[in-house]
């Protein structure tokens, strides 16, 4: 990663180019559809100190690159939290440029801050590249996921 | 599933037979090793009302024959919070009777009168088993888990 | 009070009422300029299963009359939280009619159904109106409160 | 307050001390059986990044010689939450050197990090001795306090 990339906690100036981010990233997974509400509540949750909802910006010359939203919840294999690194996404522009890799280094940094001691996330199956990524630096864990919407 | 089998609420009663349950669903996993102050916590968490962690227990003839594990939390994708059915488990001796698929559904059951709209777990790839049941009763998502301890 | 007035948890379409009552409560205490974004984020509240916020309407022929807003926190003297009864307002031309003693009952057995032992709240010391209905429904404790904006 | 006073975050390490002080709290309060279970819970809610309950400790010489314990909480009037600061205590043979209005002071401060806007606490009418401090760091708001065992 070119060394002008910085990864820095997100901040209220962000909302426009977070935005950006956001439906890029949604876009990504299918969803066109955020509804707004969605999108606002996650917002404000990263700057609600009751909320275990954050988020990391990756940031070239200003411009925000990459993101990455992660949150902390109970397990009952630990007495401490979990950290789920739930959204990561590199506009498209920057990819291959380790900025994926800098933000995931930096949710590890934050989950050991906090005293926790394990990251988790989620990806498809067939998102080949990415997991070449992955790979490199977590593990693949075995488990898959089911879910119902209920 | 034999209708003698209830499916319930945990309660402080639940202790001894819970911890014959939670050892044997702990080696099934490989984890022979479950620190007490985890057990100790985690039981204490299902019945701390500020705590999002939650047990169900299926029980016959005055016996728990299976339990189940489930969390609430926050998702960047949904206003309302997820549910996390983190740990089933029945014992030997009553498999293939339906305790699993009850277990599961009382907790769709108990998402729903929270409020929420998603609930989702995750098994591990070989357990063709298990799998058997979780495609009948929800949605296997293609989205695998990555894992680091930090 | 009369038979016809109900106390029950507040919904959704209760809004447009609601606010009129807490803009008559806030009045009360001299805040003519409750900030928008603090009456939205709490209205919210009401309704986002993770948050302790909670609220009780008094109803009486389809219109509410009165309102109270609890919240339950934790306390170090006590393994559950206790309930903090922030905000009671009945109508002006529906007190005496015991409306605000429905609501402070209704909040004890919203307290004890959660599992908690202890609900308190704080009025003016000049407030002898309503002292004198807290001394027939809860003890006054002799503790008065000091604050500091940081 | 002498310069080798410190005011620091509570460790695991103190534990043995801090029991003295919580008991020479309680005490002071009439509570000659605050129940171990409690005590415990506390304790370990202090390390708990879950939990928003805190603890200061104020060291002299290696020893401690007061604590505070604050907890976060959600307010109905605010976006962001409260902090009570429920619990403060000097050892006797420590009093009058500005120990509490350290530890009163570092809770301010805390606050202030954790983007908070306002401090509270309580006292009891009579102890003249601890209002001539809060007279001089905060403001005597005019609040009584009612509550209820339910």
């Amino acid at each position: 990663m070119g060394m002008r990339v910085t990864v820095r906690a997100i901040a209220e100036a962000d909302f426009e180019q977070w935005l950006t981010l956001w439906a890029g990233y949604n876009r990504f997974y299918g969803r066109a559809t955020m509804p707004e509400e969605i999108t606002r509540t996650t917002w404000a949750r990263f700057f609600d100190d009751a909320e275990p909802v954050h988020a990391l910006v990756a940031e070239r010359d200003g411009n925000l690159i990459g993101v990455t939203h992660y949150l902390f919840h109970r397990s009952t294999t630990m007495v401490e939290r979990v950290c789920y690194l739930q959204d990561l996404f590199t506009e498209e522009s920057a990819r291959g440029a380790g900025v994926g890799r800098a933000l995931i280094e930096a949710v590890y940094e934050e989950a050991r801050r906090a005293g926790l001691g394990k990251v988790y996330w989620q990806t498809h199956e067939t998102n080949a590249t990415a997991m070449r990524l992955y790979d490199q630096v977590a593990e693949r864990s075995g488990f898959v996921v089911y879910r119902k919407l209920v």
